[in-house]
């Protein structure tokens, strides 16, 4: 029932063109989740996003677990009855949730011990309440604890995270009870490919509907993410889908997609669209900028997003000039549109034989954020998150 | 071409149906005004007002003109094109605005020097200028300026007030060249009948499409609002509209409607929309309140709006709990669209010769605010904008 499909294969790279089978209909892959860590994707009604052709959202069990709390959306009648979202919905576990927002951890084999980061009050989280946590919020998709270190950590102590988060992922996958969700493992290791390659082993060897890298895109460089996933997504084997977390800027999903990675999600292009930064081919545009101000065109006239087929950028300025709510409205809906329109281009060059075209034509027009620049924004994101050192 | 019809007036009382005449489509009257001062009514789309029957909204020419400035909306062809908005668009003078968000002010008869509550720029606006502001915005509907004085001030303070009111309203009768767009006069004149009747007098004697009350609605009792409304709608031509300016809880426009008002606008079923307090036929309920964090049922089961169609009230307590910009937006469209409703309903009792049961049912059912607690969120509010005492 829930399953995932290969249909295609590029002939010049490794980018597959497949389908995830779910309970709340197909998937078509390579696919990108917008981030809905609450319950919803910031700003947006399940409407917009079925407009724009979203297949699937990711939700966040610690979120969700902390507010409004998993009992009470077990009684709402489950998460897609919640958000009133009819389609697919994969749950993270809320590992890297737990090891970056909330202070004051302890970690053991047995679980963690935590504060929350809205009220400070202390919860003890097993492996074994993840997936029950999952199992009553009711996604298509869920996902094993992991222990994400960060991406300067030691050999020595990403490895015993590593470790740590193979044994936890045994456990989920032992009291996983719901044969309708595919439960998926994540794969640690850090920036050391010995240790990526006793991670796959390990995972491989027991099982699972599907495999993630996590423990990427967490400020190191960028060669640095694509080798490792690279490497990593070589040992995986072919039948199952391959997802890397966090990643979500569009020469990122390309570069990987080339790799062989299948599912993608990122908080970026809703987080971006909020500050006022805009994909268009040939990169990303802040709307803030002065020269937007007078400009009648919309902020990209080959945009067929409501935004862009609807308001000029001129009044996009304005409204992010006056804080105005419906300015990051608009905003969410131009970067998903094009994430959307990017994804279902990528899969049609693949299917066609085209992608490396496809790949080669986006790259040469798409000027990607100064690497310099990227990683001071990024350390200063993740120090919001406690996740820098 | 741009002017009022009267269609039935009510037996019982003064409540009258009509329609505006406009170059962007008929208005049925009674109606509500939703305020989008900087063009735009927070949180919501074009599409979502016309969704909800709205015909007609208010945008502010004071903003508009410090921010993005009357030129640039100029350019971009005009207020109604600017916003992407087809149906009418009624622009206030924003005297008010000068008088109440604006620091370090002289005024003179020639006009007033005012700092921007922005960034603090000099300006120097006279009744001419507002007028051709407006005609380059190009509204449907346009406001003379005038000059608010504060609801406790003295006669004496009050009736000066109203003299350079009158004064400027000649002066923007005589230099308004676009005879699409209907001028509205604003009366002033406080709480003192007297002056009430000496504005009217003066104002009809100079003839204009329509009249507005100015002035109520800042913190005196609402037995003065109505009582002050009632006596100055008693004197208005009966072919003229009336336009009671910064009423809009349902309780007072139905009161004003039974004594002859026309036309409403206020930021309230907005604003406190933003609040999480969600009108209902039984009052105002806060959806913050912890009796909603486990309620199936959408907060008004008989509402027909996306939210209350969409989402339990659960949900939408989860949103506010959590901050989530869909809050805002999910709550703005329930409460105008429980006006539009409500408006419609006030509209069909008048034609149907049924609205003074109407009325008894409505207010039989409906706990306005508690008075106290209005006036002290009323005095807080106008604190914050620099007009109480």
């Amino acid at each position: 029932m829930n399953n995932f499909r290969l249909i295609q294969t590029c002939p010049d790279s490794k980018a597959r063109a497949g389908e995830l089978v779910t309970p709340h209909g197909l998937v078509p892959t390579p696919v990108f989740l917008p981030v809905g860590s609450q319950g919803t994707v910031k700003t947006l009604t399940p409407e917009e996003l079925k407009n724009m052709g979203m297949a699937i959202v990711l939700a966040n069990t610690y979120h969700l677990y902390l507010r409004p709390g998993i009992s009470v959306i077990e009684k709402m009648g489950g998460l897609h009855q919640f958000m009133a979202w009819d389609r697919a919905i994969l749950t993270d576990s809320g590992g890297y949730q737990i090891f970056s927002l909330a202070p004051l951890r302890q970690v053991s084999d047995d679980g963690v011990i935590f504060r929350s980061h809205i009220d400070g009050s202390q919860h003890h989280i097993t492996p074994e309440l993840i997936i029950q946590f999952q199992e009553a919020l009711g996604a298509d998709i869920i996902m094993t604890l992991d222990k994400c270190p960060a991406c300067d950590d030691t050999l020595e102590k990403v490895r015993r995270a590593m470790d740590r988060t193979h044994r936890w992922a045994e456990r989920c996958q032992k009291c996983h009870r719901r044969n309708d969700q595919a439960l998926y493992a994540i794969i640690q290791g850090g920036v050391f490919p010995q240790l990526r390659r006793q991670s796959v082993a390990y995972l491989t060897s027991l099982g699972f509907s599907g495999y993630a890298i996590g423990g990427l895109s967490l400020g190191e460089p960028k060669s640095v993410t694509l080798d490792i996933t690279e490497a990593t997504v070589a040992l995986l084997p072919e039948n199952k889908p391959r997802y890397l977390m966090g990643v979500g800027s569009p020469e990122d999903i390309i570069e990987a997609v080339a790799r062989g990675v299948d599912i993608f999600d990122s908080a970026l292009p809703t987080r971006v669209a909020r500050n006022g930064a805009l994909f268009t081919g040939q990169g990303r545009h802040n709307i803030q900028n002065s020269v937007y101000s007078q400009m009648e065109q919309p902020i990209d006239p080959e945009c067929d997003c409501y935004t862009c087929r609807t308001f000029s950028a001129a009044y996009l300025h304005h409204l992010f000039r006056c804080g105005e709510l419906l300015a990051y409205r608009l905003a969410t809906i131009h970067n998903l549109n094009f994430i959307s329109n990017l994804m279902h281009k990528v899969r049609s060059a693949i299917l066609n034989g085209t992608f490396s075209s496809f790949r080669e034509n986006f790259l040469a027009g798409y000027k990607p954020t100064d690497e310099q620049v990227r990683l001071s924004q990024k350390q200063k994101w993740l120090k919001s998150h406690n996740l820098s050192k």
